[in-house]
């Protein structure tokens, strides 16, 4: 068993501290219990917070909700930083017109719509429009027949040299305490082989999440500067790579992927050290 | 355009000719024109031949079933070296009891049976019979559920450290002039990188199946050298990468894969480098 | 031959230009012929202008005397980023003390040297402070005896579970017209695959080194959009698709890596596609 | 600590023994203790033995006398099996004339030579005999200047788009208790990446390694089959996922790179499960 440290010593030393959202504030459980006190905490200290989740199958607004549904009201959209949100930035910038094809549901696809782009259901693309597909974006493993879909999905690729956004590229993703599901990262990565083009991948590690959510800060607070802030997470491979790389302290918690009987041989073998140890993102 | 040779002054040269399947002797559209011929001209001259395929999905038995039909009397079963032989074999030798889970057809699952084990598609396991799970087969891509048992498969893979099979490693197989589907290989390499886990791969380029096919050589002429061989194939990767390296002297073909507008290209990108280039396995 | 665009009309559109060093300003001949009018014209039309280069042996004061050397009076050290530059950041802000061995020229090092910190070549680590080394950086290829060296590295990686930073991801670097040699990032992918650890990769496509460079245009231009910038480069793999992904407007120039006769295969095949392709970045 | 088992109730089920060499037979300290009583059994319970050893830095009358030297009399040439055996059999069947480049010391070079071919080191190649390179061949990580050589062998791979042979595919070897050096495997990898071309790997866990010597049987025993045939060895990675693959049962020793503290770890991440697990080869 791995040492841990005390988390609100800790979180003491900083100004702002960023939030994962699966495995640090909630797990397929619900909330992780003692949640509502550490935010409390946060606001009681003045210290801003955000929360930086690979998540891009809601809108910010659908994903506070969903906190607040779970009992933490404090989380406002504004609070949230998602790949999801990179996707659209990057539609926004780079495609000027034309349909936006999307692998997920109608809800995923909602967010990324803008206006000067037609986003449909890879489902709804045939010869009679994929001539004016001009983004690809892979948002959700649901929302669509995996067998037909994918299958389309690799046709449309090889027709059309388009930009070809992962908006999450985690593998996959707990479901219980056992079972996990294949997530749209690891269906990417599976397509992205098999057409053989370079895909424009969001979400944690990548430094662009990070760079996202320091942009926030520093709006509000110009001043701030990374030593002053502190990134939460319960995965190696993203939370604390990507924090480590960006510049920032980093904290892994035991109360999701990371188990405290394997973290420190996995520390060992990947390489990716974490600057604190703490058993779950609660006080006391 | 890449400068091709003729077919027949080549195979004059050798006393037996493997042959790949699709893209050499039939394509989507049915037997390649002329195959006929080329066949009465082998048994004229009496040379062997073996076809040598990566389809897993059907037993040599309905392989040459399936050659009849098209038109190609000759080729009897026992002239078919099949990936999923390979997989049959080691299941044969390292698997001694307890249930062999597959995703594929049923039919392509009817000749991996054998005596002592019991065959289950990937849906039939639950929490009855997962601990009895002794091996995993991906032998094709149709015959299940993507979406439900993709994911059940991930999960078997997790609970049980078991021997994986991949009968057929090919990402992707032609469906018609213009599209690709994915194909079972593609499938497993997902799972494989979703588990962590090392995969048992049969199938062109690995020399198994040219160890296979040149023992069934030996067996009725024991002194045939793999000089004497050639392997006649439409994929850099698969045929002419595995025949060079088991020692055979190699044809590309380019009725298949391999266009002749980018096989040039294509050879010195790859360093896959054929003995000889060849239009089709056609003669005159 | 693909088809090229004007150079000069292009860069009208835009307010701030960052330029790849290599391949595009100079290349092993020296300056690209035309290139003091194309800053000139910068000068002359109050456009911005910022190289973004992976070179990481040497610091910016000694890349813009290597400009001036050439005949390039105008490119200051400020406006040079360098995947170097990361490094340093890195080292500022995470490590804190100990010792920073560095593969690499006496020369690449010096700039990456900070108050706290103690840079000491791989060559002179041994048993009596291998204990200190908190951080590891590939810098150059140069410096360094490879076999002796290299070895080392790999056991100080076995030995220490340290970040170890690659502050030049390029797997080689052309040499003379014909030939290339094996760069720093190569080196380090060789020994990442060895020691099985994360490393922390800066340079093109990496985001992080362009918020580097888009953080210096707002210093002096808050307003700058990156609708308003345009990334010139050479190579699809770093300056193209790293472009492209932070949202930038990107141009390909063939007096490089990518050659007029081969650069819409590698569109192609890559599907990293330039928002524009010239010649060379040289008015008129 | 993970169970093991009684390794003389093991091996006198089987007829044959397929032993690797380094970690099982011998290591960095000398012969294994008890490695001769071992031999003395197999000899006296008539079994067939072999050596499978990816060492292809000398020729097997040089490692028979290797093992000689140790005290171990019993091993002749006849019974080692060396990938750099495959990599002569290769050139012999696949390069008719023309110069065989090399990296290694001489003696690793000289057992490949053949009839037809002249072999030459990497640095003996200049611009007098390039053109007339028609293989280069990987044998060993000494007996020449890395910095030179591996720069000289990346640009002779971009001339010259010929055959390239891995003799030894391990990344690193164990040079005493707590350090390893780089292999020349590792540096194939590193050259392969840059040049982008398929190289032919030879040595275990490839199976042509076990068809060769599986093949030395069959001419003494024809009626020999694979489940009388048992393969030790000492890393999961080479000897027990090749044996397995092959169809043998397998044996994990814990002598050499797996240890008795991470061989239950790695066994369950990695998915290659030997048939036992045995502290050493040696009885009582």
């Amino acid at each position: 068993m791995i040492q841990t440290e005390d988390f609100k010593t800790i979180i003491d030393q900083y100004k702002v501290i960023f939030f994962d959202a699966f495995g640090v504030i909630k797990n397929y459980k619900g909330l992780v219990p003692g949640m509502d006190e550490t935010f409390a905490y946060l606001k009681a200290t003045q210290k801003e917070y955000y929360i930086v989740t690979n998540d891009a199958s809601r809108s910010p607004l659908q994903l506070a909700a969903s906190f607040k549904k779970l009992g933490l009201k404090m989380i406002t959209p504004e609070r949230i930083i998602s790949s999801g949100m990179l996707a659209k930035e990057y539609l926004d910038l780079k495609v000027n017109d034309g349909i936006v094809a999307y692998l997920g549901t109608a809800n995923s696809a909602h967010y990324i719509d803008n206006s000067g782009l037609h986003t449909l259901p890879v489902s709804a693309i045939d010869e009679s429009n994929i001539d004016q597909v001009n983004a690809l974006v892979f948002l959700d493993d649901e929302g669509f027949d995996w067998f037909r879909d994918l299958n389309k999905t690799v046709n449309i690729l090889r027709r059309r040299n388009i930009p070809t956004i992962v908006a999450n590229t985690d593998y996959a993703y707990p479901l219980n305490m056992h079972d996990v599901n294949i997530a749209i990262g690891g269906i990417a990565s599976m397509i992205h082989q098999i057409v053989g083009k370079r895909f424009i991948n969001f979400g944690k590690p990548d430094s662009l999440m990070f760079t996202f959510a320091y942009d926030q800060v520093r709006k509000t607070n110009p001043e701030i500067t990374k030593k002053e802030i502190l990134m939460i997470g319960d995965t190696l491979q993203t939370d604390i790579l990507g924090g480590n790389k960006f510049g920032l302290d980093t904290m892994l918690v035991l109360s999701g992927n990371t188990l405290a009987t394997d973290a420190e041989t996995r520390i060992t073998s990947t390489g990716i050290v974490p600057t604190y140890i703490c058993e779950k993102a609660v006080i006391g």
